[in-house]
C-alpha cells in the first residue's frame, strides 16, 4: 500500500504530538494516547505505523524517541529542505520572512518576481527575476515552491516552475489548480475558506459539519 | 439534508466557474459543463443545486445569471461581510492589506494585537488592543476572525474571540484547533502543507494521491 496524503498528514500530526509529549517527559506512548490526541482509533495509529515499519512492543507501547527519529527521517526533517517563494508582494514577503520555517527544517532560499522593482539579489533572502528560476532552483536543489502571484499569472507559471525542476507547488492564488503527473499542487485559498466559514456562521441552524 | 462544508465549497467553485463563463458570453449552462469544470459528475451538480432549490429546464439547462444570483445570496455575497484579523505581525498585516477581499464582498474592519507598539487606531485599517475585541466586533457586527498569532497564544484566544461574538475562526497558527459547538474553526497550516508536499516530492515513486 502506498501512503496517501491523508496518512502523511497524520504522520505530521503524530510528530507534533510526540514532541509535546517528549517535552512533558514521556518516554513511552501507546497507540491509544496518539489516537485520542488525533481523534482517531488506536487501530488506525498502529496501521499507519506498520505501513512505515514503525514497531512497538505488545504491552510496552512505542518508544517516543524511536518513533520521532523514524518520523523525522520519513518527513525529510534530517536534511534542510530548500524552498522558494514566487511572487514577492505583501503575502509573498510575509511568507519569505516567516519565522516558523527554520524550526521545521525548511529554508526559503530565494524569492522571485516579474516586477523588476522588487528584484534585489543582495537582500538577506535575495529576490530574482523569473528568468533566474532554473539557475537558482538547481543551485539550491529546490523542489518545492510557494506561489503567491495574482490569479491570472498562476496557471502559466506552473510550466516555468516545472522546467526549473519544481515538483511541488503550494498555491495561494485564489484559483484551484489541479496537480499534474509531474507536479503536485496544493491550493490554499483564503477566500474560499472565509466564504465557507461565512456561510456556516450566517446559517447557524445548519449543522456544522467538520 | 443539511449542507456540508464540502457542498458549500462546491457552491463557491460553481460560482467562480460561472463568472468565468459569463465573461465569455455564456447565457445558459448545463450540469455537464459545470461537472466537467469541477471534475465531478453532472448528477452531483444537479443534486447540489436542488438542495438549494436552484432549478433548470430539462433540455435548456440553467440560466447563468439566475444561478449566480442565487449562489451570491446563499454565500452571503449580497451584503459586505466584515472580518477582523487577530495578530498583526507580518502575516497578519499582509492579510489585512490583501486586495482580494473587496471583490469577494469581504472587508477587514480592524486588526488586533497584544503588543501595544502595534496598536494604531488611526491607521487606514485600525489596530486595537485585545481588550477592544468585543466592542469593535459588536460595532461592526463581525462574526468571523482571521487568527495569525503564535502557536502558544492560539488556544486561549478562542475564548476571548467567542465572548466577542465571533462564530468562525480561520486559524493560521501551526496548531490544529478543533471546532467547537459555538465556534467553527478552519485551520490553514502552511507548515503542514509544505511538509506533506516535501514528503511526496522526495518520494516520487510513491503514488501522488490528490
Amino acid at each position: 500500500m502506498k501512503p496517501t496524503e491523508e496518512i502523511i498528514r497524520r504522520l505530521s500530526n503524530y510528530r507534533r504530538v510526540l514532541y509535546k509529549l517528549k517535552s512533558l517527559g514521556f518516554i513511552k506512548v501507546f497507540s491509544d494516547n496518539l489516537g485520542d490526541a488525533l481523534g482517531i482509533s488506536p487501530t488506525q495509529v498502529r496501521k499507519d505505523f506498520s505501513l512505515f515499519k514503525i514497531t512497538g512492543k505488545k504491552k510496552g507501547g512505542y518508544e517516543v524517541e524511536v518513533i520521532l527519529e523514524r518520523l523525522n527521517t520519513i518527513l525529510g526533517k534530517d536534511v534542510i529542505q530548500n524552498v522558494i517563494v514566487v511572487g514577492c508582494g505583501k503575502m509573498g514577503s510575509a511568507l519569505m520572512n516567516y519565522n516558523g520555517f527554520a524550526s521545521e527544517g525548511m529554508r526559503v532560499v530565494a524569492g522571485f518576481d516579474a516586477d523588476p522593482s522588487l528584484v534585489d539579489p543582495e537582500a538577506r533572502i535575495p529576490i530574482y527575476g523569473l528568468e533566474d528560476l532554473s539557475k537558482i532552483s538547481q543551485q539550491f536543489d529546490v523542489k518545492v515552491a510557494i506561489m503567491t502571484v495574482p490569479e491570472s499569472r498562476a496557471p502559466q507559471l506552473i510550466d516555468s516552475l516545472n522546467e526549473a525542476g519544481i515538483k511541488g507547488i503550494l498555491n495561494f492564488a485564489p484559483i484551484e489548480l489541479k496537480s499534474r503527473n509531474d507536479c503536485l499542487i496544493h491550493n490554499i485559498s483564503i477566500l474560499l475558506e472565509l466564504e465557507n466559514m461565512i456561510y456556516f456562521v450566517n446559517n447557524l441552524d445548519d449543522k456544522i459539519v467538520i
